[in-house]
């Protein structure tokens, strides 16, 4: 049998740098590569009588369920949302098995081959990935610490006619920065005016850092300047836990009903069991009091990691200061090349992820990815000595560029 | 802000007998349209001590999982398989969210615009929903109550080169026919012979009504022929519970590994927790016993439909007593076209899908697709007394053709 893969699928290799991290899975290797949430904080106890409270409605909870998601929890995440100022109708609100998927369904509705999207540079991979199955363009937009730089956006909206933007614009992936509201209206005015649609991505802004500061939405920013083109998607995988792979999407009605439709033939509906839980979860626990502390345990953990940064004055890192979110964005000195380096990292026992894989443009070879969430101090310390040692080494070796 | 949907999706309108049937989901329309288990033999016992086991292990549990699902639900698949004489290695067995999701990421990492795929005529019409969001071109090959008819089959390879061949040999939805092994060997040899991938979907194998009877699959026909172009794929969604979305896909390395890839591009894993339930769950339940039980209750309700039916000369109804499955297809008298007579049928407090829904080329108005899993004797006699009424109605009518 002669094997035909779609041209996309077959371009689309196994990461040589998921490779390697594969290799990091066991607990001598102390990863900051992951963006995974810490465990010791997850709900458990209360998501297990969560569970209970719905195995006790009887067993019409384990039937089939509705392609848009369990009514109730889209009606929960309607009322959560008018807290962040986003106003929404219920039936503008699609579950999705994570925020992932709603990029993945977004894409699946809305571009066509060779269609152009706009991101920032760099940018959340799997996001990368995503559109890559749809055979689209990806054009980087230039960034820095306040979000896509203006000049750049408009010279490559006339350049490309991009049919979308993708961004983070509340503690990036992989950057941690925080878009200024600057930045934002300039995105929305540019986008407004040039029929982009917007893909909002905010699986990390309930992870604030500093809980007097408001990040307004693209969303609610858009409608207040009367333009409903920003789809907006987020996720409780880092507030609440990740295996149950419950995210949302929602915004424009005819946009969301095409990604129902599309969900019903990718794959029927999300787990409703997980759905239901998760309903009874947020009807019973103080989840916002849950979502503080969690973001007051990863503050500290990111303010050890920048004292270990700190203390390693060689090196000259520099990085921006995360608001929120659970990444630090690392640049090396230049004449280091993160890929590279993480070969003797993990050899040393750590790991993280290089900076290339996360850009769609020209990669900064020299830049990787810290995740400061997962890790408590003591680990993160030791943790912080290996990735010294090899940085250490690796500046005394025939690897530098 | 103009919208630019993607061609594929502004053509998929939400289908009008969907609508219809979203009308029929309280309890004085007694429906036989959705493909629904017995929720009365649901193991919702069984299945919360499952979640309880889960959450006894600790945090670690609800942290992100593998994209190629839980290793040890996936073994559990494996070691289940060789009872079938289906032997795969557990690295070839991708977990998905139901087999609906299985349908899908092939079609995303093996078709491309323009290809043809063949499907039985009737088939499954959510496979047909899946295929078409990739712009390929559906042929249908005349199919009879033993499966493909070789010839049209031959003649269509020829004339269409198609890549895939999409079926369901065993109780196939919706038609609950069983392909004859004479049939099955017919297809592997012209697709042998013309390198088409084929899919074979089986989600309703194990509801089997007579026991003593084996229905060998495509994959282990093929295997044994020296073919290795089947890929297969099923689901817990008939034999456990569809809550839980857990189906699973197998075959040919080289493809599981790509829809793997597609797989974490589209929502990186589904639900953990209910994976590791289910792992619980089949190593302390009966899982076969509880499966045999319900094939014997779900054979009781088919026989007590086909009684029914046969209650009703006058209408001259024919039908292939199903083997297994949850379905019974039936062909009115000619003048019904059924999507017409659906309306007047919801009106009198019963539902069906009119067969038109199932098929890829030209449809035969005068079928419909009758589910008798769902609905317990009592108000089975009920809703087909109202059906009986409904075409009494229909064939005094003007509405008849």
């Amino acid at each position: 049998m002669q094997l035909k893969l779609a041209k996309t699928a077959s371009e689309i290799k196994a990461s040589a740098v998921r490779e390697i991290l594969k290799l990091t899975q066991h607990d001598d290797v102390i990863s900051f590569a992951g963006g995974l949430p810490a465990e010791e904080f997850f709900p458990a106890g209360d998501l297990q009588k969560a569970f209970e409270r719905v195995f006790q409605q009887g067993n019409k909870v384990l039937q089939y369920g509705l392609t848009e998601g369990h009514p109730p929890l889209r009606d929960d995440i309607r009322q959560r949302l008018i807290k962040k100022d986003i106003n929404v109708n219920v039936e503008d609100v699609l579950l999705t098995t994570g925020s992932q998927q709603a990029i993945d369904l977004l894409a699946k509705v809305y571009l066509e081959p060779g269609d152009v999207v706009l991101t920032e540079n760099p940018t959340y991979l799997a996001a990368l990935q995503a559109f890559k199955y749809y055979s689209v363009n990806i054009v980087a937009v230039e960034s820095d610490s306040q979000g896509m730089i203006p000049e750049d956006l408009l010279a490559k909206i006339k350049q490309y006619q991009p049919k979308l933007a993708y961004v983070t614009p509340t503690f990036a992936n992989p950057t941690g920065i925080v878009w200024s509201e600057e930045r934002r209206l300039a995105l929305l005015d540019a986008c407004a005016h040039h029929d982009v649609l917007i893909l909002e991505d905010d699986p990390y802004g309930d992870i604030k850092f500093h809980q007097d500061e408001t990040y307004p939405s693209l969303f609610t920013l858009g409608k207040q300047a009367g333009f409903h083109g920003v789809i907006y998607t987020s996720t409780f995988s880092k507030t609440v836990v990740p295996a149950l792979r419950i995210g949302w999407v929602c915004g424009h009605r005819q946009i969301v009903q095409a990604m129902t439709r599309a969900k019903q033939a990718t794959d029927l509906h999300s787990s409703s069991i997980d759905q239901q839980a998760l309903h009874s979860l947020i009807n019973h626990f103080d989840l916002d009091g849950h979502i503080q502390n969690i973001a007051a345990e990863y503050r500290r953990r990111m303010q050890h990691m920048m004292r270990l940064l700190a203390a390693l004055p060689s090196h000259q890192v520099h990085f921006v200061e995360p608001k929120g979110g659970m990444f630090l964005w690392l640049e090396l000195p230049a004449e280091i090349d993160a890929d590279v380096l993480l070969q003797s990292a993990v050899k040393a026992g750590v790991a993280f992820v290089p900076g290339t894989e996360f850009y769609a443009g020209n990669p900064r070879r020299n830049t990787l990815r810290l995740n400061f969430s997962h890790t408590n101090a003591q680990r993160m310390t030791v943790g912080m000595n290996r990735l010294n040692d090899a940085i250490t080494s690796f500046l005394k070796s025939d690897a530098v560029i």
